[in-house]
């Protein structure tokens, strides 16, 4: 593979991608990304990049909008230096929950995306859990989605919980719980927020499934601030829940979740490092699962032919 | 308006087409969409169409290909005889399950129809109730989908029942339900069909939620089979609802769907003519909405350039 | 080749498939193509595909549409796979007849599949005797037209039949019929329809050029209601021709094209499996030539970047 | 219209760009193409055209490289001045005989030229009698193809000849030749060159339909070096024709054109302005109409939005 | 104009915006552009725009990447709410000097940026002095890209400065300095850094040209850290001009640019606001003048279909 | 190589393209490119470019219209015969002087050339000295610009002329003139033409810089009608320089350069062969160096996957 592939990293996550490079026993190409004095972004690419499949690894995460601009001028440069393929690695494709008009005059700012994307010359796309599955279609061109479910079944799988109830934390995130309770043999229940005045709810919070003296286990596709999970955790706990985890394959975590995490009725909050969890979010309540072999896989399969979607199956 | 647009019709929903016209106060634009003597769609428009605004009514269902087709080559007629725009008014985008990769090799299929839509020359479209919101991302031309919620909410805020639950048919419709619940002040409840072995459920069907001795209005986006809501009414009815409704905006009603509702415990079903349902699919179980009025106001506002969404806030 | 490429073959045409599949030694690759409740064409391709130059065989005869969007549906799902290259092998070029405005409002229906193949995702197009070569035109991907008239013309060289004319069925057909001439050494002549009462017209058709006693041969790009054909050969028998054959690459064979062909003054009729004739319309009148070799000769061509043209010249 | 569109004409054919000037009673917009001293092509537009739907009159004829550069370049200089649309008038469409691969590896320049006008920003294509209709089809935009053939079978109906066989110059030409006979009430001939030892040829040209003592009159597209023409009229005559007229839209005259005609048995060649003939090719033979009034007509119906097609029907 | 067109601005430059609409006579249309909690960038768009010409304000200037992202994702908004045009209105364009491969596997990241606008729909740029005139031919969308220079010119007119010497501040700048030099009726001269061991260097730095007791200025197309143009002054003074200008139409005013004017040779600083210059960078030193009125009547003559050229002519 | 690329040339350098052909030990691809009678451009193709890397050599010299038709007819049809790859080497890219618009409703024809040229089929672009090297911006394709002014600095050095300075011939050239200073370890100045009544001005051309007893080299990127160079060198003479060269890469030399040349103060021109200079023009004072082993080594290394970029590091 060394001689057709060559593996690149811009700045939202370089353990991660050194953490797929080792797994593919190779090394990152060479480059820096760096700032003018203005702040606009410099690139540098230190290695002939002509002929190769390049593959390129930055997560969308916060401060999204450099990391975007990041990889649309890495892509430029890459198409402009030859490069045979343009692969784009996301583990965590940010704007994602953007996906629609939700409110008149908005954007739909993860197709924007994908058009910039494809506009800057990408030749594929490997990601990991979208928000909406639905995201694959805004690409003209062929999209792995990797599936790190397993690895958060298999982390509680391992843990032994006893009574065990999935748990969504909202309306829509039912087919997501429902996925994890197939892989656990568990049932599901979910939180249903909207309807305030319900006799059966806590501080505006009602549960909708028994979830008498069980292990909730609350699932969301990502951890922004917070707040649904942990005030999730308070009701269940109130109405009757034995303990609470929460598990989400991408932590966003935006100010002030890991606060109210530590504070919660949470007993774990089980993630991965799709995005980087730098350590002054590593609260002791806080698991990060890696999904670098995972990644690694992936990219070995691409450039070798293989079906990605076996991974999974 | 009369001077500045023009409105067409095609095979699969003329019923409705000539209502809107009706509530436009205008005529249908003369065409006649046929067949040569080997099948294929000879289409030819009677009138000038330079420089007006066309508005082209087409719902994609059953025969979904043959009205894809019809309505690709008319939008071709109407592009190269030099309309100033093409408005596709769907009111039920067919394809629109096969809206992501559900499994590795499949086809998104949904993407697909609206990347012919644009290669064929479409410059807007008009729809209603998508079956996932996302869809709308699918394009790159406006998209302004309409909302027919309304419609069966006020049909059922009509019958004044008491006692009312809202049921989702699967995990993926909680959403769905939650809204009409809002609408109805209303609780919610699902059916969960994965887990055939709980305890509690009937049939291998277990329901998520209080419905001992309610009025069940279990709605969804479609009804194709209708084996989905047959089989849920029945487990509702076992397991303690008073009666179940179900409703959708979308009547596709494949076979032996109508044969099913009339031998089902469902005491009404409530649906809109966004697709045709011709009289030996109009069992009396089965009330029809019309969504003329509403697609009616739709292209008027698009045509005045008048907001379209104050329609549903 | 098996390395690097695969076969798949579509519904419309399986037998001539698997005859390409035998001459190149290959199997077809594993997929199913079904219909949903509601007819919706479901595609499941039960093998990797990605990084391998696909072939994907459809003639786009009746029923058209469906047989279109499996096609459409297909590439989709193939680019989406990640396959290699998309090579859309159409031996009958359904809508060919559909390619300029003939009446004012008309679409381009031949240009808009061309739009619609490239839109979805095609790579190349193989096809056999085009209506008009200038469709070749309609495409910005490589377009390789196989030729079948030499199977045609070797055809009638091995009957030895004396004292030849080859017509042509309408003004427009001459160049074909000229080519053919030039294979057999023959003189050629045209049915001219339009001007019905010129003194020397049978039944409103005039022969132009001399068929006195010879043996005519009618030949066309496609036979489809045969109305010409068998109209034509009335007139050539009763001005003088001493018998009369006709020939065609594509038998599109329309109702009640068999029925008439059956009861007409034609002595045979010569047409390619380009489109499935399937036995009901198999009468002893009607002589099918595979276009199997030919096309699977194209096919390795393709693959193994050997000349194409240098099959014809 | 002087208010919304503006006439530019480039340097192909400015006499009969102002003439169709004359006939809408509007001037040429103001512009100067010239060429900088190394040849390059030097566009001024010396007025505004913001917003204007702009009108550009040019026929791709001889010297066609540098006219299809001063095409193109002007349409760039139109579209980042702003102007509304651009509307290319092209009398004559060079290159419309490589319409298709008639070789291997030949390029389809007509398609080329298409696409070329597309990328340039051309909104639309108003020209007379292509070579091929399916022309027409290789735009993605609206095209208004205008037919000047009704000129030609005015003037001869005009003449009041006696007896007249219309003919078609070469195999290809009957569906032309056969549209003049209709509306002329003449049969019709065509020049069959392929066959060289046919018995009843005369210098290898043989001539399929009746054309004793008949007024021959050959309809071709074009008239490019005439001998096609020329040769076929002396095998009219010697063959019995009475006399022979020829005529066409297009008179690309190439050398050695006026002297074959002049020198010929032809009696009159007839042709149209699309081509700017200069003086020194207007033999007395030679009759010129002019495509003015047509074309003015069309540019004015598509600005005002009125059909194009009842110009002919 | 209020009944056809709508402005809106983003965050860079809001001042700016709002004297552009007082110059309009129009208000601002309403819309906040705000943060979600992890940063990601939120529009909502308050009043319709649907068939409105939009005109949206916002300069790329520091923070690049936030300005620019939401400059795209507003653009996508427009579009999908149907916007008649979306025009651009960029009065300093970033990234403005990586237009070309400096060095190898560099991107050209202006290129990019063009690429980006138009694949999100923008219809036209309005902008003012690019530091390369050939980015406007990295749009295939008009581009209106309006001169500040007669702002700086009439202002130093209006100083009545005697003997005065217009200064490129490197090698390639001569051109822009020319143009400076004819307004004022000057010679002009140019700094060469490149040659350190030049033997009437100082500092490395090296005048070509007569500066001998002039009065000096500098003139350059933005002044970013400020560099250039105060070390260019300390030579000038050190050489022998009697004292120092500098002018720009960009004010970047990068760290440490206040400090290294506020202590330098320099007598005063001209600017302009196309970059928004905050009050803690208004140093005594430093002049802005506003483009606000240029900006302004720019808008009006596109809205108005108004020769935008002879604003400058 | 001669296993996966083939080599061909049009009309424009032949010389050049064996030379090329020569340097890489391969022969030119069989075709020829004459003119059908009307002058239309007619391309054959004389041997297989299925799945071949192709390489086309042609610059875009006078006559520019003949020789970009050419190319991009020869290009469409290398895309239509299935060439793997489309690499057209231009030495020198005509028309790169139109590249902004330097006046209102100007086209900007350099951007349009790099439009057409990718709407044709080009999938790369080799040139030599671009005019302004933003013209790689125009393309969306990889652009490889190799840089032949070590030509021209190789050649003076081994001169070993004494007491040297560089010359720009006018403003915008000083940094090209800065980089053959920097070569030559030489001072630089430049022309200024614009301020005719300058004090210190000869034939209203004005010095800026040092010249006096000095060799002076102007340098430009192309030589058109010498006009600049042969009145440069006058007044540099008159002003004191001891002796004047001027070089260039591409010598356009349109009438009446070779004249004004050969009766200047000029001592020597110096140019390449990116331009076929035909014996006519090769007067005495014309040195023509080859750019040949350059383009040639260009090639190889694209064709091998090396860095192109070291070719000057």
């Amino acid at each position: 593979m060394n001689n057709t592939m060559k593996l690149f990293t811009l700045n939202s996550n370089r353990e991660l991608a050194e953490e797929i490079a080792d797994e593919l026993g190779m090394s990152l190409g060479t480059s820096s990304i760096t700032r003018f004095s203005d702040g606009e972004v410099q690139i540098n690419i230190e290695e002939t990049v002509r002929g190769y499949d390049t593959y390129l690894i930055q997560s969308t995460s916060e401060p999204g909008s450099e990391y975007i601009m990041e990889l649309l001028i890495m892509i430029d440069a890459l198409k402009r230096a030859s490069a045979q393929s343009i692969n784009v690695v996301i583990p965590y494709y940010g704007y994602s929950r953007q996906d629609r008009k939700a409110r008149s005059r908005e954007p739909i700012t993860a197709k924007l995306i994908a058009n910039l994307l494809e506009a800057a010359g990408t030749t594929r796309i490997l990601t990991v859990d979208l928000h909406a599955a639905q995201v694959q279609g805004f690409f003209n061109i062929p999209v792995d989605e990797l599936r790190a479910n397993n690895l958060l079944s298999d982390y509680f799988a391992a843990k032994n919980l006893q009574d065990i109830v999935i748990v969504a934390p909202e309306n829509a995130g039912t087919a997501r719980a429902r996925r994890l309770a197939e892989q656990l043999d568990a049932p599901i229940a979910f939180i249903d927020k909207q309807r305030k005045n319900a006799p059966d709810s806590v501080h505006g919070i009602n549960i909708i499934g028994d979830i008498q003296n069980k292990s909730a286990i609350i699932i969301d596709d990502m951890i922004d601030t917070a707040r649904t999970i942990t005030s999730g955790a308070q009701a269940l706990i109130e109405l009757g829940a034995a303990d609470v985890y929460a598990c989400a394959t991408h932590g966003v975590l935006s100010e002030p979740a890991v606060t109210r995490i530590r504070e919660s009725a949470l007993k774990e909050v089980v993630l991965t490092n799709s995005v980087r969890i730098p350590k002054q979010k590593r609260d002791e309540k806080i698991t990060v699962l890696t999904v670098g072999p995972l990644v690694a896989e992936g990219i070995r399969r691409v450039q070798e032919n293989e079906s990605v979607s076996t991974l999974f199956d």
